[in-house]
């Protein structure tokens, strides 16, 4: 197994900006407030992306871990 | 591991309103009265919501954890 | 975790008219009569609505828990 | 926890008439000859429906449980 | 819980020719060799079926538990 | 329960040819060179397919046994 | 169980580009910097594909394991 864990990612991106892949299309990006082990997110100053587009400011939102495609710190 | 949890989230909104984004494109929109560790949540004077349109007024709903997708903090 | 828990809007529904949701845009309307900790869900007198309309009386009928989307006391 | 449980009915439809709705918008019709705690169902006599239409007859069938949507005795 | 139980249909058809839908609207057809209790099957001269007509000939074939519909003997 | 298991599929298939479905309409087809109780595969000179054509060259591709719906020995 | 397991080909591709195939349509390519048992990836200098060509790039970015359909070191 790899020295390095997919989770240290999560840690490194705490209080910076990410980009969350949802499924069904919906993205989400903000700033990464808190994680747990089920990959739940809580997004600070979120906002809802569709194709790329804003769609709408969500402020705070939570995240259920099992609709996470992907993170990527921005 | 964040020393702040995802459900802190869940846990300051009780009693005030929140957003629920489900699976499905379903939107709920209500007073969080009360959750659990699946995230099943008890939503009060809940309205279903298509496509950002009030589509009816629920009242009390007991929303499944698995079908959530976000909850954000009106 | 709130005092309040999400399985009691079920306990209090008991014997009362409960609409509920399930995957695949299904919506069953009637009376619970019993449910279990996977809510998995009796409804006596159900009635099957497609796009809120009246599709068939069913009677008594077994939901699977995991196909629930929500469920709202009437 | 009521005191009625969701399988009760189950057991009280062994060897009568069933109606059962599958994900993916199958039912099959048939009397129930047996299940067991994920709720595979035996059925025999089965008769697959589409849209409400015969579609073929399947004489014994076993469902697996985790496809299963709602069970109603007819 | 019914003294039959469900995975006896398995047991009786072992050797003999069976049905299977699978979730995507394939079926295979062919002679049941093997089975376990995830429902794992392993089918011999498997034909794979697509609305009703043979799509291609498999020969020996394991068909995962969890993409299983129903199972009927011939 | 069978005498004969379904993974005794896979281990007779082991460094032979196999025609892989995935959920999801994808096939790959190549030489089974390792797998594990969760069914994740390993095939090395793999090929990917749509509708029957092939589509690319994958060389050594690791499949996630959870969107296996089938494999079968060539 | 064969003596190779499914995961060495994650090792063996450590710090080598990867191609991955999510659900949903989504392929990711880039270097494969760290990885669990949950097939949880992290890919840096990743770049997202659809149908094949270059969406955008995401620089370092996290998978979910669930969301896997393959992995294929290049």
């Amino acid at each position: 197994m790899a020295e390095k864990r997919p989770f240290d990612v999560l840690n490194a991106a705490l209080n910076n900006n990410v980009l969350v892949k949802l499924k069904g299309d919906v993205e989400i990006r903000g700033t990464l407030a808190s994680f747990d082990v089920h990959m739940n997110l809580v997004i600070d100053n979120g906002e809802e992306l569709k194709n790329g587009e804003l769609k709408r400011k969500l402020g705070t939102v939570l995240l259920r871990g099992d609709t996470v495609v992907f993170v990527s710190p921005a």
